[in-house]
């Protein structure tokens, strides 16, 4: 599988389970979601804005992947809500490794783009590194419908937050051919 | 890392945060646990024992992991304690992949060996097909003292449970020198 196929096979309308484990604090929380994953044409403008952000000529992105969530966590009853785009940018030299730019949020001034790596056994690892924070997250398929999610944040000058997602399919692959 | 480093990596006393989600009912639940990992030499009785159950030569053992827990969870004040053997057990053609015994509960009358295979990610990778159940676990060290668990089981007749575990070592390595 490359990094196009597991994307493919995301689109769609997941439910997913999410789980933080804090490390220093052993405390444990965790929230429900809705989530909506599609895949964007290459021409649509925003993927080119975020390029232009992380300064990577357009031309070499090859589709976008637009994820929007909602859902509750434990602590708080208001609903979580949002929506973030990610754009793979393939390493021409290593054809299974490459970018991951995403949008970047209102309070991070510099971005940093994420490193992923396609492997073997068909799992997606995404390494992103700032300077206050150090996140490694895995993403693999257990079945078509099933897809799993754990990470590991570490952030500087607190603690360290393993988190596990489980994401059931609740609704059949919405993506529109964008990615040829 | 070969399967008897990850053991011995896995030695000593941890500190475990597990979370169920129950992919089927759509509900969490969670645990903490104590647990302690020692090797033991294969001279012990029980490994005899243990290879003797699965029809397999002790011979062909190396050397047992002795696991034993005591924590507690969520739904229940009492606590949960015990405590297993694992017996690993290579495939001659494939020194990275084999069976991994494990001590039978009283209420499984037939023992089945569980299949593990040791990536080049040193993830380690754990199948156990029953005719009651089917359970794929993964195991991977964040860092020498934080080692991360997720399993998926699918139970006939039942719903999908998958797990996740973050183990935060509390003590020291305290394997004797067994191995070898």
């Amino acid at each position: 599988m490359d990094i196009t196929e597991f994307f493919q096979q995301s689109t769609g309308k997941w439910f997913s389970q999410r789980t933080n484990h804090h490390l220093t604090l052993k405390q444990m929380g965790g929230g429900k979601s809705d989530l909506y994953i599609e895949l964007v044409s290459k021409d649509n403008f925003a993927i080119t804005q975020l390029c232009q952000q992380y300064g990577i000529d357009p031309r070499l992105a090859p589709y976008g992947v637009q994820i929007t969530w909602n859902g509750t966590v434990e602590w708080d009853q208001k609903k979580q809500t949002g929506s973030t785009l990610l754009v793979p940018v393939a390493d021409p030299d290593k054809p299974n490794e490459g970018k991951l730019l995403r949008e970047v949020g209102q309070s991070e001034k510099t971005p940093v783009a994420g490193q992923y790596t396609m492997g073997r056994d068909d799992v997606l690892t995404l390494i992103t590194e700032q300077k206050t924070f150090y996140s490694e997250e895995r993403l693999w398929f257990a079945s078509p419908n099933l897809r799993l999610r754990s990470s590991i944040l570490k952030q500087v000058g607190g603690g360290s937050i393993a988190s596990f997602c489980s994401e059931i399919r609740m609704g059949g692959v919405q993506a529109t051919n964008t990615t040829h």
